[in-house]
């Protein structure tokens, strides 16, 4: 088999990027997968599985032997180390932390410590910090000597005798500076700085919309305990636009490579609830039985309604759930939106409100028929087009994520109102009681 | 006016970034906006429009002096000033373009020549290159005379002297070696460049997958024209998730500052295409009115079908989509992902069939109306779980966006479907024909 390992090993020696080496992983059938990194020892760079599907990474965790997992993960950066071990069960997260050096198990343990999804977890806590009395001499020669540095790094951390932050210094402005400058004289002491327990979500906000590359965090007393930078945070951004996605689609985090059963976890639940809504809105149609059964056209067209409602609302909610995300909406705008929306609402309807009025009218050669059609359907976009804002908004307000439950809210308000609105004013238009 | 700007001046200065004042900007009056912009004069940074909404930002662009524009324009970075050009129209323009001095002019139109959403319309055209026979204390002495150097940077590049790429030098292994190194034997040849012609969206994934902060961009003859950075690389990232989002609700490109009528123009033409699917499902229950005047229920309870099997569309018609956007889906695994959304159509329609012909059953005292719903029930889920697979691959094969045209298409597949499968059953089952 060493013949094997070394084939292996000069092959994959092209494959220079762990997302490659990811991919390679991916496209393995699940049982070589942990023999694959076994084979390729120590040149099997572990940052790669930072780049699997949780699943992968989890099943290939679990079966490769703890020696092999701790050997490779003292060589992780502890950003890479920590998502890694968060996903672990606290049996199998405990075994490789007690073999790992007892430095990077503190670290790795203050970050496990902190809430999930908060920027502490993302952070790398291996950066450098300098004293501000330093010459920017001293620190190009600190560069040249020091054997431990990160790997890359775009800032220098300024820094008094306490760990407190005293400012960054970018690398670009170090090699415009004489040697003999004080640190203190062109340090930027205005850094934007990020609490170890705030949410990545956050994070991620402060990153966008000053374009930093990297930001320093900071415990709770202003002391510097680690950085996080850009290729952290884009991760981040993408998965909170894809939770929105998935929120709106009424999946959970499901992955490609989920089974059956894990699919059917993260998608009944959203099923069931619509089961309501869907009940809800037939008993609305079944007060008006007596009316249908005389009047078989109101059945045909009645979807029409409530379909159209439906499609306007969730272009409404669209746009609110959006905007919400960005924090583009504050209450005080609220009432303008809303008013927005009430007249596109009405505008978009009234053409609707022709169209198919004037084709429903001529199908059943009933234009009364295609009046009431018409009106019940701008009653409806019209209310579509409102609560399309007011389920989002009510739902932040009481800090309930409004992309997970406004679409099934809004199902059954379109419904409700497009069945009520229609099959009503019909009853009551042509006199057939209910 | 003069007191009134020299005070607007100071109470500026504690406003530092641009994100900032374009936040200002946008909570002014729309009248107001182009005279604050005036009174601050020269102290206000033209960066801060690329952060405002296009609507904005194009408003206060036509009200502005032309050489207020011209002033603001000469001091932009490359990107942020074509990110300003490629919105106004053709001949404002122009009228800007010809008063920038010769050089500025030449390297916006090369980017403004480019494919819209392009990876060089985003780069940025001022970036260091230095020669591979340099030593690093030559570049470093570059770097401490040189006047007109980038506001902030994160690599050299290293090029022949024909500007073709040689490799790129990472600040911090710069600030690592000796003075006397030479910069070819510390470059690092194995750069990921991108054509300046790519799509941007392509050269976001290149900065996702290898973790990236900036990348060289080349002509058509390996050249060197720019560089791309992550900040810009963020925005792209963003719009690409945001604009799946907003076709999945079948809104375009609006903005929360948007009046009346361009929304209408964004929303009107799904309504519209969604008007035929609605007529079509009509039809559909049409074929079956006499079946519905003989058994009522029939018709409060047909929407149920329609409805579940819609949402189940819509969960397996997310992921499908998202797959796509990631790359993560191929035509291999189709067949695969196909028989899984089978499995899951048919486990969790089992589910929900039994709930709901169940209560439809009792609801109604008619057990084998009960069955009838849960049979068609089964059959709706199938169907909805592996078109909402099938209709994203069909149109990503004929180079659509599967984002935009799906979620029309599967509303049609799971209205006609649920309804025929629903009523036809019932009309056999009970005798009760056309």
């Amino acid at each position: 088999d060493a013949a094997a390992a070394d084939q292996l090993k000069q092959l994959m020696a092209d494959v220079a990027h762990e997302a490659d080496v990811a991919d390679l992983i991916e496209a393995l059938d699940p049982e070589h997968r942990p023999i694959f990194i076994q084979l390729l020892g120590a040149d099997f760079d572990f940052t790669a599985l930072t780049e699997l599907d949780e699943n992968v990474r989890v099943q290939i965790l679990e079966e490769l032997p703890t020696e092999t997992v701790v050997e490779g993960m003292r060589d992780l950066d502890s950003d890479d180390a920590v998502y890694i071990l968060e996903d672990l069960d606290a049996e199998d997260r405990a075994e490789i932390l007690d073999r790992l050096p007892v430095l990077d198990r503190a670290a790795l343990l203050r970050s496990l410590d902190l809430p999930e999804e908060s920027a502490g977890r993302r952070m790398q806590t291996d950066f450098i910090a300098v004293p501000a009395y330093w010459s920017v001499g001293q620190v190009i020669d600190y560069f040249r000597d020091a054997k431990d540095l990160p790997e890359t790094f775009y800032e220098v951390f300024v820094i008094d005798p306490f760990y407190k932050l005293l400012g960054t210094l970018a690398l670009d402005k170090l090699l415009r500076s004489k040697r003999q400058t004080r640190i203190e004289q062109i340090l930027d002491s205005e850094v934007r700085r990020v609490a170890a327990t705030e949410d990545q979500e956050e994070a991620a906000r402060l990153f966008e919309r000053y374009n930093l590359v990297s930001a320093p965090v900071v415990d709770e007393n202003g002391r510097l305990v680690g950085v996080l930078t850009i290729d952290d945070i884009v991760d981040v951004i993408q998965e909170e636009a894809e939770e929105d996605i998935r929120a709106l689609g009424g999946v959970g985090d499901e992955e490609l490579s989920d089974r059956v059963p894990a699919i059917i976890r993260s998608r009944f639940p959203w099923l069931f609830f619509n089961m309501f809504t869907a009940f809800v809105a037939a008993s609305v149609i079944g007060l008006f039985d007596g009316t249908i059964e005389r009047m078989v056209a109101l059945a045909v067209l009645m979807p029409i309604v409530a379909s159209m409602g439906g499609n306007a609302g969730t272009q409404a909610m669209t746009v609110t759930v959006r905007a919400l995300a960005a924090r583009e909406i504050s209450r005080r705008q609220a009432p303008r939106v809303l008013w927005r929306e009430a007249c596109v609402g009405l505008l978009n309807g009234g053409m609707l409100a022709l169209m198919i009025g004037t084709v429903a009218g001529m199908w059943f050669s009933d234009l009364q028929l295609g009046a009431v059609i018409g009106v019940a359907l701008i009653i409806n976009m019209v209310v579509a087009g409102c609560f399309g804002v007011l389920i989002p908004l009510t739902l932040d307000r009481f800090k309930l994520d409004p992309a997970v439950a406004s679409p099934v809210f809004l199902t059954t308000v379109t419904d409700v109102v497009g069945f009520f609105a229609f099959l009503g004013l019909a009853a009551w238009w042509f006199g057939i009681g209910f």
